[in-house]
């Protein structure tokens, strides 16, 4: 027998966004096992949960980048939770199914941003150090940006982190190895990891004693093969299923970082369309799953309901492991990765977009970044197919082109002063050809 | 007006199987300006052209692997052509429909190959050194391998190598910076790059003057942005689009190396379904392409026909740029790819398949190979979709495992001799549970 | 520059769940052009608008389908609006786009219903005269019922009915056409159509002079090639853009009878997962684009995101103009379909089910309805393509069957007292075979 | 261990297309039981079957539609087979997997035609009653006509026919609930069925009684719950499986009618692009499958590989059960799908076709035809999606049309020398503004 309204969700985590993150409850932004539990969960029941944007309210609709310059990534990721899953034991696997994904009603709106090469970098930031937003707005399932004009796509909504909280022994093989590579790379003139640190870490209203131990704490950048975390992947969306590790009793869920898009990769670091939103989950448990199923990293499967542009319509680059100087790699697909983007930058820049708007869009809307070849010595392959029916004009090689009037992205003030190149060489045809 | 029996396609090269590739006319195995067109092609008209298998005829329908472990690398990939194109020149844009790809009626089968870790090796070589081999019987749309037997999927069925000739500018860069790499890494473990040699290579009925000038040739393992070749894009399939550079007049195309199927990556390096067949296509120019499409890389538009699994079907696995040592990669997304093999080999080993049978599986079944995360430090995040229907039982995560006897894939007769490690690990579960 | 919370999205209708549809603003239940606009809108501006189930309250989440059998139709259906369009004339084209449609999160159900043979009846009603509802829950993107276990599918969300107002001469037209099919079969043993009548007929706070009027107004059973209406297309969901005529300057556009999911053809008339929900859409104007478009019905766009389950994944079933009593009829289409869906039946009973809850089903899940031949005399040939997908059970034709205890749907308790078969012939291997 | 040339596929029936079907051996052109096998099949074995065009040659690849016009119907389908399946008895099903369907190499064209109303007719003939045609031409996958410019599609190859034989009860039926069908309507201006007729009734090399016995055989030009049959379903294509009743041991299995491409509906009767061409299949037998499976019907699961364009990427137009002169029909889904048709006549016919053209093309290219709803009293609503990928130029509402020349296609020479309407009225902006 039902009852009049069904069965409600039960909503576990309420933003106030009013409030920036760090005075909120029900947030964290470490990885710790003794983080505790904000809330339970039964298995095989409906969850809503709200969540901040992952700066924690860093970030502002308006037209500079300053605040993405500026951003203080000792502060992030903001996750909701840690909840407890009823029956839970170390060693099962979770099994979260992703029921829906939505922005907040009252904040439709979200953004994608370029991290100065100072400040987090992004995958091209040898080629664009500077820091760059776009601001999007959604329009149910669509969204559209004042920053990129002509583009407009269905985002493949989806959280950027989900994760269960690592024991003590995994919690310092992270810190063991990830120390290991900083400190044998002494002259890297990047970060190459985001050691544990004490600044800004987070736990809602824990104790002093805890404090101290988020020092210890794993920081949220990077996903990892033990407990997920913020593995980005853009088809872990509505109705998919993911099976995670469970390393604590009580698998101690996180969640957060919700993406409305993201391309393969998501390029530029803050890459996604970053947004407040709410996910809805349902979590089950597979006894001594880890043993059954011998895992050693999460897996998934997709949802059944995905964007679909159909495979003619992806114009796809392609991209080798022989890096701008001419240098030869072997093998190294993180340089043919970046090959390919620098591509699709080339070839779109034709339009009338500067390198910082391709750069952005690469990383937020649906692209397919595949890995085509990886073992023809000494090069890597890898492609991106861009959907084609994500732009109000006709991308397509044979037709004309025409330079259009395409704005700006949001830049830093300071930086708008100073001045920097906005983009690389365009042929004289084009530049003749200004159509504004 | 028409004709009674219509538009009859011309065959361009005929393949004579009872001789090996090394002594027909219209095949050559380097890439080398000076290479005279073996026939021309005007636009916008078709053409089929049939291709040896890449080995030229080295590998047998069989159950031992000793051809695939003393396959001459020197030797290969023999390809056909070159075809001169009416109309092109430097500067130009090629652009090919392939308008069909099939196996030979006569020969319908084909072979996916691990190649030894001292005679090429894969990109798992450090984990199986040895050589393997399943032969794959084609039925119509469909194949399936005595030598894996579990599994039959369509075929996407693609040519590894369509290629231009380079330049002689560009044929010593090639050879420049391939050179730097090797001399910079004196003490690799394994062959980094392949350089130029004079031995086995082969340009058809060439005079003298031209087989000496073929040891300065370009080898074709290599896909490289300035030609295309050997990219082994499995999407490159019936009904696509390919853009290439023309670096010549004529643009002296070639082609070979088809594959029935191939997976993101071919991940064994002989690791798609290499075959003998037979390729249809029409060639058209843009002219000045190259700078109006500001090109530094060949691109290409999937064709409408497509393998369908649906999302959903594809239990998908997570890799990160911790290797198997817990040696901790900044953004390496090989390891992350390497890692996601390891993962789906782990998992699928639980049915009773041994490993290599699972790594020739991975190479030439329809996976998907996405770069999901490539920007937080230190982990890259690759993922690798299964696709759950080409099993013909169910491998969901939730079905209870029952080990059953899926026999081998086919070995070198000298390493069955000595023995060697066929799998790592099985929960002990499963070993207590063979049904044979 | 933006604001801090966005472009949220204006309300133009809300419905109070405590009250029943004939007693709020903003909804009607009649086509008539003299019905005022409820609001107005701009063109290119997003409204998010309230619309209760197309019953406005008359059936409710239990297990008897009472409600089902003596639901009034002449209250059907309660549409949202009109509403005013800025600029739109007659002559113009409305286009719609439909940018989201959800239930409402307040009451996470809906439900699916047969009509009795005598009030309202449905496609099959011949074969199954009574009444019957499944109740289904939502959960995110899925939805699953007590009544119809064993299965579980993502939603195709709809709205059933969106339209613009009829002028005098196209009202004139229906009564003319329609009461001309009535009077013309007088000895019919179904309603073949729902003429006008004043009773129940509603339009807000109208005054009295309109509620005469009214009596004359059109009903909102049957969708019409001159406003579109109710016609229940699945894939007029999330992302598409719909085509309308404009046939009275300002369009006063109507929508209501949103569906969570549905069948090609909503085989059983209140087929579909009816709900109460709402929809985002937004509004412009083509001018004169009746004319332009050469537009004597509406035509739509399909948006990009879809449920995917792949073309292999669908078990489909053939039908043709023969009708069950061997009677041939000349290129029948209805007749086929109605055949096609008397095999799925004969088909799925096997498992457990009995025949109402798989026309229950048929009707909501999203089942494809294909005309397959219409032109080979006698038989019109027709296809229903059923996901195997959403079913938790293996449905294959190679699968032994194993019969299933799988609950009922809800009846009406009158009928329950009499009883009534519940479903055809079963083989008898099955009838042994029961596994409760 | 294999062979050096693999598993050949065994040729059962090879076609001389130089002399007319009805001098061939193993072809026929009626359904009956006693039809003599004429050749046998093992089960799990592929075999390759070349089939004739449907009219066994009576049409040509010329500019007029004299052939089609005069078209002996009488003479059609000419099948191959029948083939014994081994094993196959009475009640069984007969699984046949659709392993691959081609175009002849040497016969690289097919053809699209519209018969006369009095020859035949098809789904519009009241509206277009000439003959008329279009000869494509195949390149690989794609096929184009230069009857009908613009447009440019891959083929969905499938058999139009394949079915088991009649018993001889099953035979006795169709000719009972046909023949009623014909004689209770002794005043249709058209064929309602075709009845047995020992004219042109072809068997191969039968003896005289069989050739008497041919007179009473079925006649292949519907498709029938008992056998399948004339289907024609366009995505029972390569790699499908169908499921066929077993009426007589040895399920004597033929097939024929190929295509290179058809839309849901066949909509112009011979509608699909015919060819001469050859399937290649494989058969097994579900031992008591009719019981089992309750099967009155055949079933299919289709295959893997589709064409692809993306929901979005559909122009879908609406049609209701409203005729053309304003008659209301009640759930009349024949005459809603016809509206549908002409509506896509209306649209089409703007760019500069002539109806006969876009009739042509609505039959053959890969049109989704839908029922939408089919319960709404009294209006049936069908769709018809129309892909906008498969035309050279931009068929989208928003864009401005620019009427072309776009040639014509065949027609009959006496029809062109009488004249008739090409088409029906046009917009007289387009009329102002022919380009050429």
């Amino acid at each position: 027998m039902g009852t009049k309204y069904g069965n409600l969700v039960e909503t576990l985590v309420t933003i106030d966004l009013e409030r920036p993150a760090w005075e909120q409850e029900g947030l964290h932004n470490r990885w710790h096992p003794e983080i505790p539990c904000y809330k339970k969960m039964k298995q095989n029941k409906a969850y809503k949960i709200e969540c901040y944007d992952w700066t924690g309210g860093q970030v502002g609709n308006n037209d500079s980048a300053d605040d993405i310059k500026y951003c203080d990534l000792t502060k992030i990721h903001y996750l909701s939770g840690p909840f407890e899953v009823e029956g839970a034991e170390k060693g099962d696997v979770l099994v979260v199914e992703i029921q829906d994904v939505q922005p907040l009603e009252r904040q439709p709106w979200g953004y994608c941003g370029i991290f100065a090469k100072e400040n987090g970098g992004g995958f091209l930031d040898k080629h664009y150090p500077k820091a760059a937003k776009a601001v999007f707005d959604f329009e149910g399932i669509h969204c559209s940006s004042r920053h990129i004009p002509g583009v407009r796509f269905a985002g493949l909504v989806h959280p950027g982190i989900i994760g269960t909280a690592p024991s003590h022994e995994i919690l310092a093989e992270w810190t063991r190895r990830e120390t290991e590579l900083v400190e044998s790379n002494p002259d890297a003139d990047f970060v190459m990891a985001n050691l544990p640190t004490e600044q800004n870490a987070y736990a809602g209203a824990c104790g002093l004693e805890l404090q101290s131990k988020l020092a210890q704490g794993g920081r949220t950048i990077p996903g990892r093969p033990e407990n997920g975390g913020n593995c980005d992947i853009k088809n872990l969306s509505r109705g998919s299923k993911v099976y995670l590790p469970v390393n604590v009793d009580g698998a101690k869920l996180s969640v957060g970082d919700l993406h409305f898009s993201q391309g393969d990769g998501e390029i530029s670091f803050c890459g996604a369309i970053e947004m407040s939103g709410s996910i809805t989950l349902k979590c089950s448990v597979l006894k001594k799953g880890m043993f059954k199923l011998n895992m050693k990293s999460p897996m998934y499967l997709p949802g059944p309901v995905e964007n679909h542009y159909g495979p003619g319509r992806y114009l796809t680059f392609e991209g080798f492991s022989v890096d701008e100087d001419g240098k030869q790699l072997c093998l190294d697909t993180t340089v043919a990765y970046r090959q390919t983007c620098l591509r699709v930058i080339e070839y779109l820049r034709r339009y009338g977009y500067n390198d910082y708007q391709i750069y952005l869009l690469l990383s937020c809307a649906p692209i397919q970044g595949h890995i085509a070849g990886i073992v023809d010595v000494p090069n890597s392959c890898t492609t991106i197919g861009l959907p084609m029916d994500i732009f109000e004009f006709d991308i397509s090689p044979e037709k004309d082109v025409v330079k259009r009037d395409l704005g700006n992205c949001a830049f830093a003030n300071d930086d708008l002063e100073k001045g920097f190149p906005l983009h690389g060489e365009l042929p004289n045809f084009l530049l003749d050809n200004i159509t504004k």
